[in-house]
């Protein structure tokens, strides 16, 4: 039993520096951008050495694909947790802008830094692509479940996935300076529309 | 005369120098994104010494910017053109088409990579942001008058500006992988929508 007993606490710091890590990474890719972004400098910001770093992650491209991963399921939960609980109260504007709200903050800006850092070079490109088509496919689930919409019906599909792009594309415009307050009147038209179409 | 006529070739030869730079920028940036396009990098893909290429562009803020200004006149004038010869008997599903087309290929990549960039480095920031409110302008006030949609119309402009996040959104998600079919889909769905919605 000792044994396993002054194993614990080693695990728990384990999983402590691994957090802080995955933190680091999304804040210095959001506010640096990825070339910036070194393993050294996210080792130096989480407060953990460089060989540690390397412990956990082995290359550079899996620590920043990891960080997405984690934050992409906390959100989801975080999402899917807020529309459990209120879904079928929240009228479809206030559902317009928690979806709006993902493709914004400092997440969607680290996201964005990674996808068009993938453009340009094809080993990160590999694996950032899948992990793409995998939040792609998750948030498009959330959505037409809380919208309570049924894809079977034609047109249903691509105004849910217009949706998305509507969103990432109000995100790209709000990446360098604010554009919080046209989002907003976009969103009440946005909601407006989707009443009109959509089957709820 | 003699004075002009020798003055009028090293003139051509200085804007074809020009010229030659700006086409070289946007490829470079499109294809290897903002860090590794150097003066020197574009310089020596436009064939051009790297001195000529700091005589017609002191800083590689001013080289970049001025090269998506002229495609952005480029694209437009083309797109006023077509839209000109066109525009009326244009369906709504080839206008959301054309407009779609503008946020792909090299420009819309080229684009994309400065202002992302743009958001970690103030220098280039402070002369992209403006250049990004008119581009944005121009692009708006050309899609209403194709359209001949009335703005003054409640929730006209909201719709015409939720068309081109749209489309920078589907331009992001061009970016990794074809997205084409897909996009098509929306279009065409999206054409529906604006028909439904936006008297012309």
């Amino acid at each position: 039993m000792t044994h396993v007993d002054a194993r614990e606490p080693q695990q728990d710091r384990s999983r402590a520096t691994r957090a802080r890590l995955l933190a680091a990474a999304i804040t210095c890719l959001a506010e640096l951008g990825w070339s910036a972004s070194t393993v050294a400098v996210v080792a130096e910001r989480a407060g953990v050495s460089r060989g540690a770093a390397q412990h956990h992650f082995p290359t550079r491209e899996a620590l920043f694909t990891a960080a997405l991963e984690h934050v992409t399921r906390e959100r989801g939960e975080q999402m899917r947790r807020q529309f459990a609980e209120q879904g079928r109260q929240l009228s479809t504007e206030a559902i317009v802008e928690v979806v709006f709200g993902l493709f914004s903050g400092t997440f969607f800006r680290a996201a964005l830094m990674l996808w068009v850092a993938a453009a340009a070079e094809p080993q990160l490109r590999e694996q950032v692509v899948p992990l793409e088509a995998r939040i792609g496919r998750e948030v498009h689930r959330m959505v037409v479940d809380v919208l309570g919409v049924d894809e079977r019906v034609d047109g249903v599909r691509e105004t849910v996935q217009a949706t998305l792009d509507l969103a990432r594309g109000l995100g790209l415009a709000n990446l360098l300076t604010d554009d919080g307050a046209r989002r907003g009147r976009i969103a009440r038209q946005w909601a407006h529309t989707l009443e009109r179409t959509l089957p709820r």
